[in-house]
Order: C-alpha cells, then sequence, then structure tokens
C-alpha cells in the first residue's frame, strides 16, 4: 500500500509582510481606477507574509525571459536538493530506492527537465522515470500524489518521490494591471516541497483512492498567456466561486469510496486563496477549523501553488494529531478549472 | 492486459523537399563558415520531404513569441480532435470510455494543457485524468507509452488516450546559426498523433515491460534555452553517439523478460536521425532492414520528435507483417539524454 510520507518544505528567505505588498500596491498603483478594491481583496487574503526567492526590489524588475530562465534554474539547482534530501530521510529512503521522481512546477520551464540533472547530481540510479508536468497550475500537488498512488498501485514495491518547486515571483509582469493580476501580486509566494511515496512501510497517508474532475469550458478562468515576457498569469474573477461545482466533485469521489466528504478526521485542501477554504467548508458542511493546515498555509507563506498541499499536509505531521485509522481527504485546484482528489487512512509503521 | 492500438496519424499540408531544404540553406546561409558540413549532414539524413503547418515563408518569419503561443494554440485547436477522433475508432472506443489522457507536445506551451479544452471539446467525461508532458521532448512518445502502460497496470479495466502533437517549426530560430541548429533546421518536422491503450480486447502490441534509462551528466546535449523569442533548441554534436551507451539499456530491460533485444520480430525506435538508427542495429546487431518502419517515418516527414514511435507504429500497422506472439521493442530517445524502453507482444482481438 502507497504511503504518502511526512513532506519537506522550504521556504526562501526573503520576506515580504501583508503590510509591506499593501504599501507596494498603494505606491505602485495609487492611481489605478480599482485600486480601493485590490487593496480590500489583498487584505482579505488573510495572507501574512510570503517568502521571495529573491528581495522584492529585485522581484519587480523584469529582466526579460531569457534572464529570469537563467534565474529559474539556478534557484533549482541551489535550492532543490537540500529539501528532497530531507524529504529521502524523513521516509528513511536512499536516492537508489526510488523508481519514478515526480516534478511538478509552472513557474518555470526547462527542457530536459529538473529531473535530468537531479538523477546525476543526488545519485538516483539511472534507470529512475521521470514525470515533469508544468502544466496543471496549483492542482499540480494533488496530481503529482495521485499519479504517485497510480505508480505505487502498478508496481507494489516502488518509492517515488515527488518535488513540487514554485517561484512564483519569477512570473511577475509589472505591466498587467488587471484586478485578478494585482491581486495574484499580493496572494503568490515561492515555496518547494518534496515528499516520498513508500511502497511499503512508512507513516503517513496510506492512499487508497484518487480522482480527477474538470469544471467543462473554464479553460481560460486560470491560464498562462505564453509570451517573450513569459508567463502571463491570467485570473478571472470568476474562479473563487468554483467551490460550488467542485464540492460535489469531491463528495462524489469519496462516496465511490463508501466515505462521506464531509466526516473526514483530516483534510489537506488547496489554499488557492480564503475564499475557497470558506465556500468548501460551507459546501461540504465541515467547520472552517477543519481546513487549519491550508489555512496556516496560506497565512505564513500565501499561495504557493502546487506546494500549498504538500506544506499543509507537513503541518498535519508537525501537529501530530493523527491517530491510526483516520480517515483524510487531499485535493488541489487549478487551472481547467480541475480537482485532484484523494482519500486516504493514517498510517503508523505500516507494512 | 494493456493493449497499444493502432494509431492515427496527421502531417500537415505544407510541404518542403529535402533539395529545396539544401537550396533554402544553401541561399540563406551560402557565407556561413560550415556551409559545405551543414548541406552535407542535411544531405545524409535520409529526410526526403517534411510537413509543415505553414509556408515555408511563413514558417521563416518569426512573428515573435506572443504571437507564435498564439499559432500554437489555434492549430492545436485545429488539427488534433480529427486525429484522436481516429485513434478512438481504430480501438473502437467512444470519449466517455477514457480514464487517463496523456498530451505530449514539446513544441509549444499552454496552461491548462490542451486536455482542458479537448475534454470538453471532444465530450471526454470530466472525471478524465491528464497528464501533460512537455519537458521530455522526442523520448515523450515512448515515455506516453510507458506511463499509459504504468495506468493499465494500475487500472486493469482503464483505457488511456495518448496524443503526441509536435510543430517543430514554431521552434525555427533564425538567429541561431551553429551547426547543430542549421542542421535541426533541416531535419525536424510538424506531425500530430494519438493512439489508444486498451485495458481489455484490442489489436496491437500487448505492453509487458517498461523501463527507462538517462546517461549521467548529458542534460546539457540537448536542450532549450528559453528565451523572449521562444525556445532555442540547442543540439550538441555528441548527440548522435549516444546509441553506444543506450544500447546496453535497451539490451538489460529485454534481460529482465528473459529477452533477447537483438532477436526481436519487430522494432519501433525513435528515429533521430540516420545514425541513431545505424549505430543502434550495428550494436544490437540486428539488420537495419529491422528499423524499416522507423526510416520510413524519417524519409517521408524527418524527424517529427515525440510522434516518430506512433508514426513508425502506425507503418507496422499498414504492413501487416506482425503474427500473434511476434515479440517487439519500442524505444523512445530523448533530451537528458534519456532513452524510453517498452517490450511488447503482438495480439490480435486479445481480451
Amino acid at each position: 500500500m502507497a504511503v504518502l510520507c511526512k513532506p519537506a518544505i522550504e521556504v526562501p528567505e526573503y520576506i515580504i509582510t501583508n503590510e509591506e505588498t499593501l504599501e507596494l500596491a498603494q505606491r505602485l498603483h495609487g492611481d489605478h481606477p480599482q485600486i480601493d478594491l485590490v487593496l480590500r481583496l489583498i487584505e482579505h487574503t488573510g495572507v501574512q507574509k510570503r517568502h521571495l526567492i529573491q528581495p522584492i526590489e529585485k522581484v519587480l524588475q523584469h529582466p526579460g525571459f531569457d534572464a529570469r530562465s537563467i534565474t529559474y534554474e539556478q534557484q533549482t539547482k541551489a535550492r532543490v536538493p537540500a529539501v528532497v534530501r530531507r524529504a529521502l530521510d524523513q521516509a528513511q529512503l536512499e536516492p537508489q530506492q526510488i523508481d519514478l521522481i515526480i516534478y511538478v512546477s509552472c513557474t518555470g520551464f526547462m527542457m530536459p527537465p529538473p529531473t535530468a540533472w537531479l538523477i546525476g547530481e543526488m545519485g538516483f540510479r539511472p534507470q529512475t522515470r521521470q514525470m515533469p508536468i508544468a502544466q496543471l497550475g496549483c492542482a499540480a500537488g494533488g496530481a503529482a500524489v495521485n499519479r504517485a498512488h497510480d505508480f505505487c498501485r502498478a508496481y507494489p514495491e516502488a518509492n517515488v518521490l515527488i518535488v513540487a518547486c514554485e517561484f512564483c515571483s519569477l512570473c511577475y509582469q509589472p505591466t498587467d494591471l488587471g484586478v485578478g493580476s494585482l491581486l495574484s501580486n499580493g496572494l503568490f509566494g515561492d515555496g518547494i516541497a518534496a515528499v516520498a511515496v513508500r511502497g511499503h512501510g512508512g507513516t503517513g497517508v496510506r492512499l487508497e483512492r484518487n480522482g480527477s474532475y474538470i469544471i467543462p469550458d473554464t479553460e481560460d478562468w486560470i491560464s498562462y498567456a505564453v509570451r517573450s515576457t513569459g508567463f502571463h498569469f491570467q485570473l478571472d474573477k470568476r474562479v473563487p466561486g468554483t467551490m460550488e461545482p467542485l464540492a460535489p466533485a469531491l463528495s462524489d469521489v469519496a462516496e465511490e469510496h463508501q466515505w462521506n466528504a464531509g466526516k473526514m478526521d483530516f483534510y489537506i485542501i488547496h489554499a488557492g486563496g480564503p475564499r475557497i477554504l470558506d465556500d468548501l467548508s460551507r459546501f461540504l458542511d465541515v467547520p472552517p477549523e477543519a481546513f487549519r493546515f491550508s489555512r496556516a498555509t496560506l497565512t505564513e507563506y500565501g499561495n504557493i501553488a502546487s506546494a500549498v498541499v504538500l506544506d499543509a499536509l507537513g503541518r498535519m505531521f508537525d501537529e501530530a494529531s493523527a491517530l491510526d485509522g483516520h480517515r483524510g481527504l487531499t485535493a488541489g485546484f487549478g487551472p481547467g478549472i480541475t480537482a485532484e482528489i484523494s482519500l486516504g487512512t493514517w498510517t503508523t509503521d505500516s507494512d
């Protein structure tokens, strides 16, 4: 049985508080016709601070897509191995025991993917499979867990490493002045997460069932325009309302498993923004407190894209409240509009 | 048992012959210090013609990355559904019967991935899983087959759709004047392939085992520089020599299955270039004729990246020479340097 072990998380050293973000928005966009709305939206995110790979002054200077691509690669190489090492240690695995690396990152692009470098750098076997996913955005964290689960179903002896590396600040676009863009500038943060899924043994979430759901005709609600200046994130104002169609999809997956999505012992939910969490707790009829791990991620790091669900999971490990047999639901949300849903049971030293 | 059914292939309507390519190279780069070498390399590719999504005059005019990204999306939407429809028909499947779509394409970038649009457009179920892969280059065709195989191992009732959509001409960079770039300009073509992998039933290659191999420290041998002008393909002159380290990796996967990589009944090999095929037949000690499907792809379409292996497989179906029980090896090669290897047995109307 595949067990999702304790994730390792790293957020970079440059911090911007929400007060600083609000001051900055006021300073840069004080004459924007909707500045009051923007400031209100940023205040309401519930984000207290975010972590960035560079000082904010540097983030604000777009050096061109060529330079950003180089920075993305340099920062990846500088920061990812330590997080991977920690995730492997926590799962009591060596690189040689990993059969598949799922690497998700939507905030930069490399071909070959970072896995090609990582395999040599960290001593993974040359036979390690690579599954790089760049196009599922914030949903990719959930997708990675689900594809790792599938792989362990196919090969019960296998172990999988997941890496979610998001440098959202490298997608800052100073010329994008829509309300959705200005809000995003105050919402997204940088972060790296890694976690192992063990085929045998391990303490964590025993993965039991997974599912996906895409809301038809919403592919332009969250999207990139791919331009000479890089990826331009486009966020439609209908996105915060997507829990109404997605909550039933979560319930359906739970029902297929004879579980009730409203009666889980724990929830690991993508913290896209505060309304996502508020709405989902309402539609699933669970107390807001049930999403405390996700709220803590949002408060302390902002939306760190595909890494959110792994960070929230890490907080559950830290709380040490889960007991053997506790049932949980994980859900990542992202462009598509897509939900990646997983059901699992807490297990200690399984085999 | 997962069966890789008959692929559907489509190449676009604008044709450039190798004579025209040579004339063009002479006209554009007649004063290049290594023009004789470039012309000789292009002559030796064995490519007779290639198919392009736009007239060559238009391909040569780089309209900027913004415009290219729009063209990539428009061409995808205009051309992919018909190929998918044909692949499903050939596998006797309806969109509603597909559980996972693996979409591989390294010659453009969309987020959300084209699958998000395709699911609504063609009536796939909202529960269809999406696996978009943009970073494995030419190896992605083999990787897609292997991940489809894994998924059917995990869920024996499942059916998977693979789409490989490559518009290599949208990566033409007029300012790249290295020998590798000029050769690539004469080697790569555009093409779309789609194929279903059925969990039950179907005629084709019953997938039995797969493996990956990456040659350490070669990640800069085939790579993209990601710039304001788009993806810049960088091809190192050591790439044609990579069959020496990769042939043993193919043999190892075969041996694990108690098969002999030199004694297969059929071979579906990525036709990266003529030397790849020549060397591999020499290192595996098989007659050049064994790679006739791949050679035909190279001759008629050029290197169509991740779609090559599916096109070569289609040619085997057309030849109708495979008999039940025939054993075969499929291998995709690409950036990393990575090989994606698959072993399978021809089966008619399996169940």
